[in-house]
């Protein structure tokens, strides 16, 4: 570690001793070896979610059986767990569901979305949206009559493609709040604004924001929005995922995926469907009761967590980095992918290298865990519940000395492949 | 209890001491003060499930975290679960996927059929289908051009409706093979002859023939096929669902749910979606890891058991209950729901009577527990895998003392509102 990572390394300590989430910390399972920056893709597990979810299984379901369908309120799970993560993403409460992938809930709401836009036929997204998004977004208008797919990036910018007219006004914006290469974070007020002034209907994917920093759903006027709960939010691989829409849309979505949980009575089993009152109508088949007690586990530490916390410490995180790797950057050939501005990223970092893929495999192999997407982005996710501030600067302080002594080599060959 | 209902019991034990099945029923958590009817609607608690899932939790997840995506084959659980529940339903291996729920994968595959027959216009079912089915079979409908639901029991009899001509002629035919209210089961290959002989495709609903018999999806000609895995499979409370296809259609699907785990290639991130190759195009988003796990715990029992025998043991079970409650049914307003022919009747019991929901709420208080669905059907589960011989007659007998003593007019009024 050169002499000025050191003094870095020192002010962060520094930061690390008055951390007001230095207890939040003990909460997850965390190996001292490993500095983990890839909680963007799978956040690391609660202490408690493992006892969690074998309560779950051993009394709920092995000695109560059935009668835990009431009993242990499994039925109102995709609601309570819901609230609680809208109290997450700024949605007050009775807007959020908890169900099925982001994929399946993206669907949903934008099926329901371009129903109450009948005469408008484009869809609008970015190119470097998530590609799973893109497909969705795709088939979702597909299915509704034939509408088209215009994507900020390769269609035009994004402003002119929201602000278009004539036969390409948009019915539908659907972004990704936090980009996931470059961790470039929309402005959510501002855009929903001009989505607005289009006349359009919004949907929000906060995979990247939910548990990153402070969401503000309803007060920023958004329509919808879906996210996971696998990555800041600490549910679980694969863990369910949730749907929120503004109460003044309930009452008009419709949506395909009509099933039996989000019918009015479902224990009437009436002939016709009949779409509940509220956010239900997201709801489909039987909610995953032992998927959703491994989120219950890690809601239950973020219901002691403060947001605006997380982010102060998040921006501090992500600076720090910067700072840190700025320092060998350009001797490398490494280039900042992300915003420089703090205020237009979300909690991750991410540096172009074109021995992106050999680089990474090399850190992770010295205990350093980021990730990488194609063509050449190394990326490292900061989720400040988990992370110390020293953890940054040691992880710039390897990147330094795998570049240095060009320990990269040995890996080179092949791609990228962790999930996300 | 009466005379010969205890000459029926000593027969019982007979079996029970030569039950080929006895071993696998310590593989479940029972408590024996309980007997347990409700196995159609939640299958019993595998005893390894909550170690098994403990450790996914506390070892993928907690220790090796985002790279059990490939060190612990999460990626591969769609597909390696899907075959073993394949070897279950009679489905040659990559013709079954493990993913999302029942109705989900009912409208996968329901746009899916309706889109290879797009010069037709109706959509076949039951009245009286579990609702859900006929939900999502209606919004498949509207979702794909404005196709009609046709169902037996309202608008004709099922062999007129798959055979009718004209603008009548169907697109689709999607059965239960089981009915959930009266435990009816269809002869599945003597129907897909009739659905092929009308050019139309089908849609098999195994939620109730799953693990309560041998399925012969391939041998039977079957087109599709969806079921639930948390009732006869003891996959848990609202454990992920199977999709099948028959390989000869995989090429041909086009599903409205085009996620990125249902793409060719995930990890290249390309802009459209190119569906996987085979069944894999039926999945969609992230796949739920944790529920998987369970259902795995669920299925390691499974691998040991062989359909046949279960088989052989379910129709002595519903045959001893039909006898031992036939002896005083007449005497106290039973009427047998279930047919009385044995190869007519999947893995359960129903008796209508007027009082059904008080005298279910009764049973239930006096440790039998079965569930009842409106308006009068009182509904016996019997899984092979978890009964006794003895429980059957034990049943019974409790169930005369209550009509007999009028036990259960402390609990009339109200509805049932068990989970099916």
């Amino acid at each position: 570690m050169g002499a000025s990572l050191a003094d870095a390394r020192v002010a962060a300590a520094g930061r690390d001793a008055c951390d007001p989430l230095a207890a939040i910390r003990d909460a997850f399972l965390l190996d001292d070896r490993t500095i983990y920056l890839d909680g963007n893709s799978l956040g690391p597990l609660p202490r408690r979610a493992a006892a969690k979810v074998g309560a779950t299984i051993e009394q709920e379901w092995g000695r109560d059986l059935i009668a835990s369908w009431n009993t242990a309120e499994w039925f109102r799970k995709p609601w309570s767990v819901g609230d609680r993560i809208g109290r997450l993403v700024g949605a007050a409460p009775g807007q959020v569901v908890v169900c099925d992938s982001t994929s399946i809930n993206l669907f949903k709401a934008a099926c329901a979305a371009l129903r109450m836009r009948p005469d408008r036929e484009v869809i609008v997204s970015e190119a470097g949206n998530f590609p799973t998004d893109l497909y969705i977004l795709e088939s979702a208008g597909r299915w509704s009559g034939g509408r088209r797919l215009r994507l900020a990036g390769r269609d035009g910018a994004l402003d002119e493609l929201i602000a278009a007219d004539g036969a390409d006004r948009p019915a539908l914006v659907c972004l990704t709040q936090v980009d996931f290469r470059s961790g470039l974070r929309h402005d959510m007020a501002a855009v929903n604004q001009r989505i607005r002034a289009a006349g359009a209907l919004g949907i929000w994917d906060l995979s990247h924001s939910a548990g990153a920093f402070p969401v503000a759903l309803d007060a920023d006027g958004s329509d919808f929005a879906v996210g996971c709960t696998y990555k800041y939010l600490n549910g679980g691989p694969g863990a369910p995922a949730f749907v929120y829409a503004a109460r003044r849309w309930h009452e008009a979505i419709d949506q395909p995926l009509a099933g039996w949980i989000g019918h009015a009575d479902p224990f009437a089993f009436e002939l016709g469907y009949r779409p509940a009152e509220g956010i239900g109508r997201f709801l489909c088949g039987t909610p995953g009761i032992v998927g959703i007690a491994a989120l219950e586990a890690a809601l239950d530490v973020w219901d002691r967590v403060d947001l605006a916390v997380v982010r102060t410490k998040s921006e501090a995180l992500t600076e720090a980095f910067i700072a840190a790797v700025g320092r060998f950057a350009d001797r490398h050939g490494l280039e900042l992918a992300t915003p420089s501005a703090v205020a237009a990223r979300g909690s991750q970092v991410s540096w172009r290298h074109p021995r992106g893929y050999a680089v990474m495999k090399a850190l992770i192999a010295d205990g350093v865990v980021g990730d990488f997407r194609a063509p050449d982005v190394m990326r490292f996710g900061f989720t400040p519940l988990t992370l110390r501030h020293v953890d940054v600067i040691d992880a710039a302080a390897r990147l330094e000395r795998i570049l240095d002594e060009e320990r990269w080599r040995p890996f080179e060959g092949g791609r990228g492949s962790a999930v996300t």
